[in-house]
């Protein structure tokens, strides 16, 4: 195990690199019986792919994906299901030129000197190609998560740079190339990246994302926290800098008397808490925030060094993204299904046989809730 | 395995409630040859014991930590390095009142639901008092980083509610009962926190981490990279809302010609990325900041339900913390010491054969750093 | 991690060494709301104690065990549940002159050689004294075994040296010192071991292990396949050489017309299988077969080496087994016992959701068994 | 996680079925700078592989390997291997008639049972044809094992129904069709397999495996014993029911004055312990044997039932090995492998400080030595 493999119970195993072959994964412990199609893993992955718009890169990659294995007359049996993506569009032409270069921001420098090797076409195994298959695998986790439990993902951009995204609703997310949850700033931020394309630069962002009906009980103290296994997650996309749950950097200034979460028959008052006390998940949304930085990858010429030690300047051409946070969503919305399944199998591995009488608590899952608050600090 | 185990190769057991007979934790992985004794641990189980000043819990535990195995004459032998401490000041009374009710902000309610008992005496696991284990093998991670490649790890509290402290000296954090490295602030941080205990309420803090002298090439992509395994296990301590590795939620409006840190021979210009790119370590500061949410346990009285979903008032009195955060240095360096030592171990696992001619970087590690620089967002 | 726990979802750590303070474990993963209490576990450790009869070691320890944590008001928690036992009854000054020698048959010279360090006393880590931790982490685990599934496991002696034990009836294991289930041998082995004892001599054994009421479905393909669990948990005990399923080696000269169990409404017609096909079990016993090594520690003096690389010869003196098969017979039951929990929960984790109609067929558990077949290779 | 990952830090994800699209398997943890190609690895598949001689399967499968990933410009990168293996002669029609009936010998039933559905044709996930990728895999673990260590592993068949087979060379063992290590035994096994085929029956083998060349010092104590996790990869073979270490059951009557190896300054006089004690290697052969149960598929019609629970006589016809031991030796040998290279890296990520002032002992690893002993109980 070097890290390729994520989560105890409902594991994904990930695989490839940006200009090899393929990338794909292995996903085992998947609960049998699921029905499940390539066209339902498809449906995510063309959220996530490249060239939807001008706004991100213009890599054409259909990321169709097969399913190889652990799928029998279209439901799952309960043996490993592999995904496969074949890559298409490789330029790695575009790469030769940075072979004895470090580009900062970059893995290079780091990898080089971990593995002593390094596939530089496009990034290689540090691409966030890689993502697309964290994206299929978490296709099916939410599938599962959404029948048994009905428990619904979503996630959106709060913020580019400096311009913060009021929640509005989660319908728009669907329907503008920034997966922003407001109609009114589509125009502003086309502009804004632009420009920023124009410039040769890139910007960070700030993403939220939320799961509804999680039921009470997820989560195992004290080191495989649902919190705890939410930011390892979230940290571990690629560009991610920062992570919150709940009132996040926000509770610095709180009190205790206003950041604990009151209860009462109908319901929590307030969710400070993001949804996880203790490591286990109330009921109540989860609700996560995390900071993507920009992109690495600009036409702005900076200063770094070769394998040889020598002064040069690095200017990335190729095709690149100028906000990755846009299309860090889905990844996003995966990565916190993959945790939750996991926990899900987890919970009832050692607590299948407990029945808490549970007192009456209005709007908390797993009766599910009708209003579904905005994500990020609010 | 539910939880109670952390790192993959360096691991760390824990065990124990706060008003049962003992705490304690199993450390198996440990290379041997490492010298250590009771008072190695010992000295750093102090710095996070209760009772030391007016600002903390005024519930008196020695912490006095016994080895019950895995050393022989004064050196670790490869096997499991077992670590008791025994509970001495429990005041379980205090606690009967509360068998009942679920305080806001606490584990109370999720636990019960999740295992259908509960040890409520003291908060039983998911009290605080669970931390000195980690504390303790923290201990051992940080003595044999120390001598084995020069890694030196230091925490220090950056703000307390709307009080921000600049940072002036990491000398300075040893100094005052607040871990806060600058002299000029103690006074006012002492009548701040008179104040909230007169009030009986509660109030979070920010916190800053920072590892000096972390070679080049620890971490694991793409699902243990190092800076992942760092926010699971900063948002795994207690009452942590956030996490942030180097900019973090800064980078969000920077632009990627600003982010990157550009790289020359006389080292690295910037630290942006808080010492990790890609998922491994640079060789610069790891540079982790958290925010730790104020206590749950406040005298102000709040609004709960109890088991049978009576609403209730719940007024939280017994020994507590008025802000965890302070306290909560000493375990988040102990956490971020065994983040590295199992790195360090699966690093050398994989790649023991590679070496890499390092050019020639001023600065970094191994070599190691002159100037530390100081943590959070600076 | 370097090997100290045992188990995916109920793991237990074991620590200690044979003439250290204590031994121990941590069980973390029991579910909640178990019944537990310290007798319950000692009733265990005192079968497999030593000084119960002049045929095993004369050390007297009485293995009485502490419940440090994870238990409130006699019901399991849900958190780890720590275990303590204090070692009494040292004589460490025995093994001085072994300090510097390597015992043939012993780990001391591949330890020494691994780890550069050694606690050498009574075989420090190596010794037979670990599995005392085993016997009572396995007590919590058949308790729940027997209460949940109604699962049986039991086991016996069934060949000392040359002496083969036809089974007779399990009760009689209790009856003797040899756990042999057969009377009418007591004699015969008594007057074979005086003699072994005499000589100064050891001798080898065969166990049978067997576990009833185990449902269909436990297991996990390829690689977590209950046999191959089994396998190593079995080969995983001190002095083991030798594991067999079912009609283990028996089945080198068998047809597959004669082994592979048939099937009729009535039930299986034969068990070659040993309860389990594919990884998974079947709903008939679980027959396990071992063989172990006669003890290493004989009078004979015996040639090897010392640390400088010179000839010696070594005779062992102490309290040791002549027959080191005879007090395994516990500790095979309670490494069957962890396996079987193990996957008890792994399978509803993954497969809780299934209910497969079964065909009725007599005799399978969960139903359970009247008649309970001999153990070993019949 | 359920089941299908191998290894702690070398790790192997096998997938797939015998008449899905492909069977594959990811390998993570590989050390970089490895020199690796598909060629290295197919060779070892084309000995395993069907079709090769009357006495194994008639099914045509290349066995043809792609490498997906983790391998650039024919060095291992220190990312995951993806291996991929195209199925191409499935005849899935030969299992429609079985799709309602449970084979004698065979997992359905207790697969059925387990997942509640079951890709029935050609055994689907638990037919033997996954064992190819453990062959794939162990090829990339034993070219690590060999250039770095000189580790050399071989195996053969020792015995085949009532047919043993004396020692003579290992070269013997790729010049026959049965991987036997004795050339004059050929022309009767020849008989006997053509007589089981006539009879539409099948036949239970003896295997032995031998790893040379281990350095002294791998294995983990307790629970990761390099013992206990061979006898798991044996025993997790399909259709294996018994492993031996050394001596084995033979040792059951052995006394402990002639078990336990004899060491001298020109090396261990004997190899009871087959290479390993306290779970640790010593530095001499690793001696393993296994008995491989007869196929299940036989034409004899036999008694079962069928999903109704109703009564049916089932005779399997289809493409089968009369003796599946004999292609099972190029997988114990991989699985052997597997165990090896896991052990190598984590004893080097907690052991690699350590150098052991070894007292010359002639013949003994990493020196290599001269004279391999035979395999089996000899």
């Amino acid at each position: 195990m070097s890290g390729n493999t994520f989560g105890t119970l409902f594991c994904v195993t990930s695989f490839g690199e940006s200009h090899g072959p393929a990338i794909g994964c292995v996903v085992d412990g998947c609960p049998p019986g699921l029905s499940l199609t390539a066209a339902d893993i498809q449906a995510f992955l063309d959220r996530r792919k490249p060239g939807t718009s001008r706004h991100v890169t213009q890599r054409r990659e259909p990321d169709a994906v097969e399913i190889l294995s652990g799928v029998f007359e279209d439901r799952t049996t309960g043996a490993p299901i592999a995904l496969l993506i074949r890559n298409q569009d490789q330029r790695s032409h575009d790469y030769r030129d940075i072979a004895d270069t470090f580009r900062p921001g970059h893995a290079d420098y780091a990898w080089w000197q971990k593995y002593g090797v390094r596939d530089y076409r496009g990034g290689g195994r540090a691409s966030a190609r890689e993502t697309a298959v964290r994206v299929a695998a978490g296709a099916i986790a939410r599938k599962w998560l959404a029948e048994r439990f009905g428990v619904v993902i979503r996630g959106c951009v709060t913020q580019i740079g400096e311009v913060s995204v009021p929640f509005e609703s989660w319908d728009e997310t669907g329907r503008n190339p920034f997966f922003v949850p407001n109609a009114s700033l589509s125009a502003r931020l086309e502009a804004y990246l632009d420009e920023l394309r124009r410039d040769g630069d890139s910007i960070g962002a700030r993403l939220g994302v939320v799961a509804s009906g999680v039921p009470v009980g997820w989560g195992e103290p004290v080191f495989g926290r649902l919190d705890a296994d939410i930011a390892g997650a979230m940290m571990g996309i690629n560009a991610v800098k920062g992570v919150e749950i709940g009132a996040g950097f926000a509770s610095v200034s709180q009190r205790g008397s206003a950041h604990g979460d009151e209860l009462t028959r109908a319901g929590f008052l307030t969710n400070n808490a993001g949804g996880v006390v203790g490591g286990v998940s109330t009921g109540q949304d989860i609700v996560v925030s995390l900071a993507v930085k920009p992109a690495s990858s600009v036409r702005i010429a900076r200063r770094s060094i070769d394998r040889a030690g020598e002064a040069v300047t690095v200017s990335t051409g190729g095709r690149h993204d100028p906000c990755v946070g846009i299309r860090a969503v889905p990844v996003a919305e995966a990565m916190l299904a993959l945790v939750l399944i996991d926990h899900a199998l987890r919970h009832r591995a050692q607590c299948g046989d407990v029945s808490t009488p549970t007192p009456h608590i209005a709007g908390l899952a797993p009766e599910g809730r009708q209003d579904v608050p905005s994500p990020g600090r609010a």
